[in-house]
């Protein structure tokens, strides 16, 4: 049987998580204690309930201790999203997911059983910042503190010219890995390839290597 | 002279924002109309101000014309963000880049020229469902719909061989890139490079095959 998930709050977050879950083809049941967050979740999961996670009963009529993984997913509300933990935790949940406002709940979270704790704002503030910065460069993937493979708009001073004319390799140190022209990838580049305006990099090598492509434009 | 970001409401994410950037070496000027959450951001960036962004007045008294972006990151008070998002057009700051709630709100944003619009519960929902369903998968790089370079722990069926016995060329139809061991990064993996429990692989190929991969532990 396929693994069963329950979201337990129902806002931008945890409704994305459940949404997401469904769309790959699991069993989600959407829970919040408020009715209309309920009824605007019915047609993104398999079941949408309205109950209050801090009251025992109410899981325990749920059945939650059936559900593979729970996502506590209550924000503001720093004292239900720790008592829900508790006694999901309490009721033999295997594997609990909360999403934590801050470090201090995040530690308390942590102490009391929760097996993953999540900053969705937080993390996701760090990615927006870092592409502020750096807007041509779509994705990375860090290898290690100073390496990263890093998918990047190919800059304009390379555009119309060959791998071979660019000669990234002696030049910048890196490797281009693969060349992505519209739908098209080709994952094994050779020197007589020449960059289209619009076509996505991904190259590895060092941060600051990468960062001397990226600021050639 | 190093850009110059305001950030505008120091919530979760536009605090995470703002520390980032400040953390990047950049100018930061922290905006919000609650004191308290002004105080808790002194340190964290160059300047912070207390100041109601959707009163022109306070807007121009700050100056907000001359920083490069204006990131808006009032979340549940949508007409706050609206109105701050048009002011700030009407002032003319160079580059907006605006939280929405949901994508009613985007479309407004954009409509009245918000020259970026991001969800971070959204995105990051998104990204934490998938983790669920694939936590080995630790970071991918989609380069076509079913394409990508995928970060992966090694799979158990593959420690103490060989990548020449491990054969995923062949096997899977994947390409090994990168093979990270502790703080070692191999970039030229050869056919007799053993993997280690705990190694992390690089890996590029269909998601499909790469699936199979991550199945096989
Ligand atoms: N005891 C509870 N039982 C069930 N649901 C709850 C409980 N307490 C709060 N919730 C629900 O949790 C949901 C999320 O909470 P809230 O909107 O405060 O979080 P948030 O961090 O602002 O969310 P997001 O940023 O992801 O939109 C709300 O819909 C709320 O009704
Ligand atoms: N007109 C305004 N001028 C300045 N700041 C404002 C204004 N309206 C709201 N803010 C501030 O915006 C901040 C973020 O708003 P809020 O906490 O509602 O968003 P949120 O989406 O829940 O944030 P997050 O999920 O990132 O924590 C708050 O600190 C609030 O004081
Ligand atoms: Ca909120
Ligand atoms: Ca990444
Ligand atoms: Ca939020
Ligand atoms: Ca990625």
């Amino acid at each position: 049987m396929a693994k069963q998930f329950a979201v337990i709050g129902m806002g931008r977050f945890g409704t994305s998580v459940a949404r997401t879950l469904y769309e790959m083809g699991y069993d989600v049941l959407g829970i919040d204690s408020n009715d209309d967050r309920i009824q605007d979740t019915m047609d993104l999961v398999t079941h949408a309930v309205t109950a209050d996670t801090t009251d025992e009963h109410a899981l325990k009529a749920i059945g939650i201790r059936n559900f593979d993984t729970v996502v506590v997913a209550i924000g503001n509300d720093t004292k239900n999203s720790i008592m829900t933990t508790l006694l999901l935790k309490e009721l033999g949940v295997k594997f609990i997911v909360v999403k934590a406002m801050d470090e201090m709940h995040g530690k308390v979270l942590e102490k009391i059983g929760a097996d993953r704790v999540v900053y969705p704002e937080r993390d996701m503030g760090y990615r927006v910042a870092h592409n502020l910065i750096s807007p041509n460069i779509l994705d990375y993937i860090e290898l290690a503190p100073d390496y990263s493979i890093m998918e990047i708009t190919a800059p304009t001073k390379f555009v119309g010219r060959s791998l071979e004319q660019i000669d990234i390799r002696r030049k910048y140190g890196c490797n281009v890995m693969a060349i992505k022209h519209g739908k098209d990838i080709n994952i094994s580049p050779i020197a007589s390839d020449i960059l289209h305006e619009g076509d996505v990099l991904v190259i590895v090598g060092k941060n600051e290597d990468l960062d001397d492509i990226d600021e050639n434009r």
